[in-house]
């Protein structure tokens, strides 16, 4: 795996110069991400690409080549892999789409590449994907010109190379990025047990999630993902009868019963989420600090946030231990009218100085049978604030990177703003910021099922 | 109703020129907001507001007043009330808090509140909340400044002033707007159900959007509802133990039995959705035109995407009708490899043109036996397209409506790209943008249950 994702060189089979070859794309990523290794083009008339020297064929490059990525009709795959074999490359990335999900002579192509793999010792992600990236090394293999993207702590395994861009957008917009990117595609040779097992010991990697039209391996599934510290969230779609007809034709991927997947995800302490969007926000609740309990305190800036935080926190079963009384009384000197009763979840209601709303969440946090925070923000970006207010209303955001790290505990923050102001407070800060404030209970309570099962 | 909504003139008492005085934040709202009618401070000392000439007392304007908003502490309001009766003024908005939601003195205070109402024949909005706006007239009578909006078509009824905020900033990231906002507070004298009735007769309100913590005079509101015909949606919260407790102590609001709450909805034709954030997009549904079956196309880019489309699908009891093999054949010319398998749901692969896509549309919504359309495209603005590609992917956006408008039928497209760039396509366009496939498909049900019972 390691020369998988690590090269020292990689050719791409079938990018030539021209500007409608989508192997030129990959070419194009390599230079972009500043992939360090060396790059070799190998086109019929061996032309060079992007001014990369090229070649006509792979053993005309006469060196060793560690990865070899074959960008070609399905029905010239296996001459590839006759290549490699003979060169004694043992790693391939196959994109080239015409495998299983056509029918019946992609079948008889799918047995005749799976045979050749055994036979040479080949191991390819593949076929019909976007096959991978590594932002540690630049290694951007993608037929669609990507944008550089600095190395994160999240990596991504997904079944759709369309729902792994999707990932990957939802992740710029969250203001985060990957560490590694597998788009498996058919997986012939490799599948996402291969890469799970490969990225629970990838140490830039320190959380995992998955897009999954079928699981494999069930079973052995089920084991290693167990062995995994490291969160491990999955969204697994095709759980209907019209999802897996449709789910046949694009990747071959046959239903499993939902039933039994859910089982075994719950058995091995996978964190199954219902929407794209989610995974990628429920990953980032790894940003925060470990929550060690069960037992939260909303903190909010109006009642009606708190209902549904408290609607959000009952169903997922947290409780809400009492605030200190001599913390309550502290904060009604703050009050300005009489409009709101102290409790826990605690409605800031007319509290709206930045040091009054730390100065609340430092006492709770402090609280010992407190063990984390939901904590809900309004910022209209279009309000003024003038004088006064202003600097009551200075923004408070690094502070609360501060209160994590002295009290060890999280506070699941909601922002509710316009998105333009709302990505620019996320590229700001090193936590996850939510959208609604559900999802900031939501993501206590990811949290805390994991860790019930892998203490930190 | 119409005095409240559309007032000759509004007193605002309590508001001064101090610069921490919250009601001088509505006079202001008024201003930018360009209200048309007269508006007239009253304040202690008569002091003119932000220009506007001041009054010591309501009697002292010596005119008549439609509406009197009375931003004063709890215990003043019913003072407030006697000089309205005095004066013959019947319309008022009380935002101020401290009445039921803070316990017993404050029930004392809303009975007495209640019972001059009635004595007076006074209407009331509140006390509690950020009373109303009317984007027609300009008339914005919160007490946070806000920025001006143009009228859309959508009215927003909220029993919490912070989650009707946010529905505002919603809103905003949708690049819509509302036509009359509503925050109802603790429903003293009127509650959901008039702005209901009064919504549900005004030219300007399209769509009815409320946020609810409780449902007062169950019965007839389902009565209410049934009779109207335009959508209604609906969120309720607090619909567990610990909602009700926090709901009580923010808008005085009691629970409800939520199965006795879901099936009033039901029989009334409510549409219930379940976040804030969701009572947005689905509203906003209804920007498409209607439609008339049960029977759907799912068109996309990318396989993945077509597999959670028909999940969605399946789960809301769509029908995929066969797509007519003349045209699936004539598309068969445009894809580049053999890459895909024709059929419904249409998985466009490798086609990228845009030309190609959009005659897909256009015979796909042709097809007699197909009522609408979900469509997913990925845009993703991070990509260079240079020469062909270029061309190939001129937006399709505009060309998209125009298709609507001739096979009068709705395509419910899902964009998945940048947030900053999905803004912008937002704003340039008539009808809603979806985030995430399922969005797309969920807002064809919504259609489809809102058009079975009450078609266009």
């Amino acid at each position: 795996m390691q020369k998988m994702f690590y090269p020292q060189s990689v050719a791409v089979v079938g990018a030539s110069n021209s500007d409608t070859n989508m192997g030129r794309n990959i070419i194009q990523n390599l230079v972009n991400w500043g992939y360090e290794g060396e790059v070799c083009p190998v086109n019929p008339r061996g032309e060079d690409v992007l001014g990369l020297k090229g070649y006509a064929s792979l053993s005309e490059i006469g060196r060793p080549i560690d990865l070899v990525v074959a960008f070609v009709p399905a029905k010239v795959v296996p001459g590839v892999m006759d290549e490699c074999a003979a060169l004694g490359v043992t790693r391939m990335a196959v994109p080239s789409g015409g495998f299983s999900e056509y029918g019946e002579s992609g079948d008889e192509l799918t047995r005749l590449v799976a045979a050749k793999a055994v036979e040479y010792g080949i191991r390819f992600v593949g076929p019909n994907g976007l096959t991978i990236i590594n932002t540690e090394n630049g290694l951007c293999l993608p037929f669609l010109t990507l944008k550089k993207r600095e190395p994160g702590h999240i990596s991504v395994v997904s079944q759709s190379g369309g729902v792994g861009l999707s990932l990957m957008m939802f992740l710029d917009n969250a203001a985060a990025t990957f560490n590694k990117f597998i788009s498996v595609g058919n997986k012939v040779s490799m599948d996402e047990l291969d890469f799970l097992e490969y990225l629970g010991d990838d140490p830039g990697t320190r959380v995992i999630c998955l897009f999954l039209e079928s699981v494999v391996r069930g079973r052995r599934f089920g084991e290693v993902a167990s062995r995994i510290d490291k969160p491990i969230l999955i969204y697994k779609a095709n759980t209907t009868e019209a999802g897996a007809r449709t789910a046949a034709s694009h990747t071959a991927a046959l239903a499993n019963d939902d039933a039994v997947v859910e089982g075994m995800f719950r058995q091995a302490g996978i964190i199954r989420v219902r929407s794209i969007r989610r995974l990628v926000d429920m990953a980032r609740a790894f940003e925060l600090p470990p929550i060690r309990g069960n037992r939260i305190a909303v903190v909010s800036q109006a009642g009606g946030y708190t209902v549904l935080c408290a609607d959000e926190a009952y169903r997922r079963g947290f409780s809400f231990p009492a605030l200190a009384p001599a913390f309550l009384d502290g904060m009604k000197e703050y009050v300005r009218s009489d409009v709101i009763r102290m409790g826990n979840p605690l409605d800031l209601g007319d509290i709206h100085s930045t040091d009054e709303i730390l100065y609340a969440l430092d006492k709770v946090l402090g609280q010992r049978d407190i063990d984390g925070v939901a904590l809900v923000l309004l910022r209209r970006s279009d309000a003024r604030y003038d004088g006064a207010y202003a600097r009551m209303q200075r923004p408070p955001y690094a502070d609360l990177q501060g209160l994590m790290s002295k009290h060890h505990k999280p506070i699941s923050m909601c922002l509710l703003t316009q998105s333009a102001f709302l990505r620019e407070v996320r590229s700001e800060v090193g936590y996850p910021i939510f959208e609604i404030p559900e999802d900031a209970v939501e993501a206590l309570g990811v949290l805390r099922d994991h860790y019930s099962r892998r203490p930190a």
